[in-house]
């Protein structure tokens, strides 16, 4: 995993979405709408292929490259959404971890992937 | 905007997986659809909310918190399908916002919110 | 709102997937994934519209006809799983107004829209 | 596959968003995003299920249940679509699986699942 200069990015993406005059039409619900329908176009890829060969797409040039693309597109959206709501994103994602690891204790969730609710 | 440690983050999320024995269920099939179900919790607190009301909840701490605790879950289950999938994350935004560049070229969109092939 | 016939649609629907072999690819888990992509394809077509103007669609016959046609994608996966799974649609859907009526009384939630564990 | 009365239960859900005066929430893009959180919900009973493991779903009673309130919730936020939109389903439904019928011609789609632009 490579590292990733989010100032540089955000500043750029601002930069993208000013040159368009399009923050009038990214308020949060609509952002928010936005980062699920890419989601999906993720899931599209993967919706009849089996657990196997989702595991394979790194393989397979064509599919890859469309995986890269709404990745993107997600990554894009999801920083939008952390630019607007002036997240911190590493804090946070660092207290879920935290959360996280409390609601899944090692010996409890060892091999199981059940809600922690359902433990 | 601040930067985040992607490399060390990864390398925490993969030790907890791996605490967890939890990789023999992130196949990428499964990690895209846990990715989507996360994307929807961040829509349901948007639902009946206005765009205007979407906007404000930075100036609601109660739901300020609920959104970045979903923002977090979608940041990590993306993380865990750009280490799947090898993806380098800088070059395939970088490369999706020249793609974009050229699918939206300012004339034409500006103040426009239509897809590409409409505008 | 017209009635519907299921039953003739269901063995018509059926009809259609075995002769295309596609059962094979219909697990309850691939239809789900298939139901929530087209669901955001019904996102998509309202992601940058105000809601009023969401409302105006049925106005507007070149958007009406996609809503037309994504919903009718919706209602297919979903009859597929309600097959599938030997639902009967008409007792699960009372029985979850029932539910739905215990969990917001009136009086509680009338020009309300929060969830009911938080009214 | 047991019909429905649609015309009936229609008249009850319409009865009771009145009562709860929740119509001015229920915009079609409300509606929309309202239908896609429903959707990841049953989503998420999946997630982490194998493909055989999903099918089996309906031989577990507890599974079986969330599934069915799921399903249900789905199709009542459709029905506020399909209402508001004045959408003949069954129109929409047979003409959609007309155009399927030919995008996905018999010969060329057996045992393929193919998006038709890439059969």
């Amino acid at each position: 995993m490579n590292n990733i200069d989010l100032k540089k990015l955000n500043h750029d993406i601002e930069r993208f979405v000013e040159d368009r005059d399009w923050d009038q039409f990214h308020s949060l619900k609509n952002l928010t709408m936005a980062l699920s329908v890419e989601c999906s176009e993720l899931v599209e890829i993967f919706q009849w292929l089996s657990e196997k060969q989702s595991n394979e797409v790194k393989n397979n040039p064509e599919l890859l490259s469309k995986v890269q693309d709404e990745v993107a597109d997600i990554f894009l959206y999801l920083m939008r959404i952390v630019s607007k709501t002036n997240i911190d994103i590493e804090t946070v994602v660092r207290s879920k971890m935290l959360k996280n690891a409390e609601k899944y204790p090692i010996e409890r969730s060892r091999g199981i992937a059940k809600k922690y609710n359902e433990l």
